[in-house]
């Protein structure tokens, strides 16, 4: 089969590779038919993430069909169309059983595309099947439920969740990139008051405004100064992170008003400075964190029922061997206005049971 | 009547001062019968505080005997012997209708000894007495009540509720002294597997493991070695920073457990390294702030079963008049192992109605 | 001045009364300039609330314009146009510092119309005013912020949180008058799946289907049918009862799902027979509860931000001179269709500040 | 091998059976060590629970060594020492997701001795292995360890956790039978001001003290009195039902404070009549449940801790084969003080990997 593998920094390369096999009886092979890429694929692309070598094939979003299923393999069978979760689940160990699958001590967690072959393939191996797929109802399309596989999730745990946000709130999205545009969504679920988003981009902003954003300002004109206004000078209720570098953090932390949360969904590669000597005294809460996509089948309810807004995500399509292309175009999104891309599609959506790969 | 007034840095004086008297209906006037000092008032002695001008009274913790109501006061009468809160709470504005006396923002919040005259006094106008003092039941002495104002209400809301300690958790407490082992004993509430002080001085930690610390560690000698050694070297479920300095903090957030909670307790005067590239993924959540005294009323009733540990924590006594000297034994703490210091006592504990002060 | 005067069992007057004055420095004077009618009137007009004795003014919902203030009040001052909460509050108490001002025990909770004289009337005296009343913005109208004085706090406080909705849940309402839909319409902010109203009225039906009702039943027609089949036989997530007998209680907890909540909102005269034969295993919570307002500030920012629909609720508008007839039109609802009946109106909002009552 | 097999009401044999052996992969056969008798299993031999048929092995709580593992079983394995909990748990539904072990959808639940064989034998097979037996520290005696089988997980989620006791509530714990007296043991974890518990004889009242409660009351002697009188009139902060009768119920719900809690813990055989007349106003909270034995692992965390008082709870000890005499035993508890009965021990807990059994 064909898959995008990894040759080390700053190089990937569409390519033959070997048909994956069934290797324990949790797994199953799935059949690729919509795929995306993540800005953590970016990251592993520079070399950022060491453990990721040379040779891996990278992806952990996708939405599929299962061709071949292990013995152990209860809740899915060749032919369920499914959605492929970025987080892998024991199911056993004690992270698992309080539901935090993304801090999995039993082999799973975040290791597609990572420490085992991921989704950026024509067929891919999903180890612990039962609790790491989602079967898809028909009447959800690849292009939106690939967005469940990390995105939604991710903005949906890690910023909404643990920034309990809470009707009438004001919130503040610090990012508008792909997980900072699901958190406006997401957020949306608790009838904040107000959600102010925050980016340098104004194409970003619009599709801020798009999903449910009251108020959008760029970066440089003035953010917390807003805030304050808005808020008689108190500070936002709730502040998500969604950038990754330590100014944004650091801006949230000045932003939160006493009693509120800081939220972080970032990925960040380096410290921040934490004001203790003026938040000590201030009642917050600083929350970091992995999504575990506990909420993946809620998320799923919700975008059946039409309820989850999602059409200003992707902005890019491509089928599945344009990837080189597509990588181009997702790591130059300040040009090219990328916000999620995806790969394969409408015409990849058969349904009937597939061939199980040769493999 | 004698008062210890602020004179600038680095002085205090037991002193010649006018009597205090009611300026608001909703105010009272208390006898201070027992009062202590507290590390924070050692940071205004050394000028770290410049809201607290010369002239000042300090103190803001004590157990007295009300001697005169404003028109307002409903629940505390002359005669009533009473524990002043070091949170006075106006009642009526947002975060005083949460719960949240600290935050208070209707001119409340912690005052005394800080924007009004405070406990260290023979006499103090306590502002909004209606949730600012809390009868007192005659079983519980003045020294043992005068920790309640400030010290075990801090620990607990700030340390064990913000930690959300649980029964079986590994809880470490990184400082102590009076507010680290406050931090010990009500973290018990909770029945812990084991707790865990860390401190540099060895009477502290004797002192911890008679307040409940399972084992103790001086900081030192590898307190992270130990936690890892105890957790299986996954961290401990709830760490506790009652130090107030950036490496206690930053110890303290390398060893938390993923999904595990930092609660700062200490008073910072500088930025702590916040590690996100280590943390981001970690799911961890980290809080501040300061006391609301909400708890204060639990902690009576505990504290009146004989249920809150507390014989310990006041190290030396001293007659109210011997101010200077005790202010001396507190602030020389690593030598003189004072840990908290009662001015007044059993002598002073007179619950019949007393005369006003002439003022 | 005129108001509305109980009789006795059947009757009610609007008729001369002394006007009201301040008892307590805590008290307001309100000139009422929009009033409405609550099914607990009618109740109280059959006599079954035997504290409430002839001669009492009823009425306890209000907006209306401060015009004397006692010497305590510190939130509002004459001229303020404000919301006169359904509950009192003496903010001192240990249930008012949790925020249960419903439970109040220093003179407060429900007391407007039933232990004192209530807002039926030109003129009420409120008591507790700093936290019995709430400053109302001009951008609201008397008619909206009137439906803030009792049935949106209840429906949000006693059905909606402590059903404890959350996103995706499918939520039941038995029983669609004011409350019932007041509860669908605050429903809303956590973004079920689907509410469900359940009512014998079609015209009832209907304002549900206007409110945010995503599926409506009559009573008679399968509504625990209709509930299993849309949950795959499951039950449904919250149940809310806001009938108050016992069949539909009953009802209700037979709708839910294991590991579900129901949420009595109803007021009840007779004991129900719960089915612990079948609950016992079933993972169920059931909660009742009187309102504590507690939840008002948030409503209000959210009717002020056009969040909170209202619009179907106000069925018919008299002036206050007409109290009679509105109490008669009220009082049969299911003829007249009524749902909530305002009094008063656009005439009574001035804004400058009025002339106290000669008394 | 010999088992206690279920021949219709009233009768149940110590007989030969066959050995069980794998069914499914998941599966794991265990050797019984030590087992207990659950008042459960009383209602079954009564004919109370129609799902059991004749020919079923009874029996829902043992300590044994696991003799065979099924291919999927990942945590454990032959010779490994283990405790099998009265819920068995698929793991991947969607109450199993949510730790809902015991409303498990997938086939487990509670089915050991009720829909499948059970562990009154000598050996028993345990479906879903993984997430349906506790591998167990040497440190914990087999007698000990058992009362976590069910008891002890029981009282703690359906009774301490459901009723979130909180430090210096009341708390009354009506039935000090053995999930009773576990409720008082556990209830301790969160250090309540008070434990009354009630019961009708004098020795389970005598067990209650030894295992922390501070006052115990026999059910004829005015309990509601008692409570009344210990809380001011106001009724306790928790109640816990441990009976399953009405009477004690409707007590229950006599017996808290406005906005307290009551907690169902035993099993109801017919309706009661909860009284809406009079707590529709009160802020209660009832609960339901089975237990999840999701907090077993903590359990044996306190155990191991020597932190869960158990010491009075095993009342009888007998050899394996005399089942029937210990049927007989604490069939007739009233007489014989039986609280819980031990077969098997010490002969028993041999930990060498044992000879599987033939079958």
């Amino acid at each position: 089969m064909k898959a995008a593998v990894f040759q080390g920094p700053g190089r990937i390369a569409w390519q033959d590779v070997p048909d994956p096999g069934i290797e324990d009886p949790a797994d199953v092979i799935v059949r690729v038919d919509v795929v995306t890429i993540c800005g953590t694929d970016l990251h592993i692309l520079k070399g950022d993430v060491p453990e990721v070598t040379p040779g891996r094939i990278l992806g952990h979003e996708a939405v599929g069909t299962v061709v071949e299923a292990g013995g152990d393999v209860r809740t899915v069978r060749p032919g369920d169309r499914v959605l492929i979760s970025c987080i892998s689940a024991c199911g056993r160990c004690r992270f698992c059983r309080e539901s935090r699958y993304g801090q999995c001590r039993g082999g799973g967690g975040w290791i597609l595309g990572h420490l085992v072959d991921g989704t950026q393939a024509e067929y891919v191996r999903v180890p612990f099947a039962d609790l790491s797929v989602h079967p898809l109802p028909e009447s959800i399309a690849g292009s939106d439920a690939v967005l469940l596989a990390d995105i939604f999730p991710t903005s949906y745990e890690v910023g909404v969740l643990n920034g309990a946000v809470r009707p009438a709130d004001t919130v503040v999205v610090v990012g508008a990139g792909p997980i900072g545009l699901a958190a406006v969504a997401t957020a949306g679920f608790y009838s904040p008051g107000r959600i102010v988003a925050v980016d340098l981009a104004e194409s970003r902003l619009a599709a801020a405004r798009a999903l449910g954003a009251d108020a959008t300002v760029n970066a440089d004109e003035g953010p917390e100064q807003l805030v304050a206004d808005l808020t008689e000078g108190l500070g936002a209720d709730v502040v998500m992170e969604a950038v990754g570098v330590p100014e944004a953090f650091e801006m949230c932390t000045r932003m939160v008003r006493p009693g509120g949360r800081v939220a972080n969904i970032g990925v960040h590669g380096k410290p921040a400075a934490l004001h203790l000597e003026d938040l000590w005294i201030k009642d917050v809460t600083i929350t970091t964190g992995l999504v575990d996509t506990s909420s993946t089948p809620m998320l799923l309810r919700m975008m059946a029922a039409g309820r989850l807004p999602s059409a200003e995500l992707i902005t890019h399509r491509f089928e599945l061997g344009e990837m080189e292309e597509a990588y181009e175009v997702f790591g130059r999104a300040a040009e090219t206005g990328a916000v999620k891309v995806a790969l394969g599609g409408p015409q990849h959506t058969v349904v009937s049971v597939p061939d199980a790969p040769a493999g």
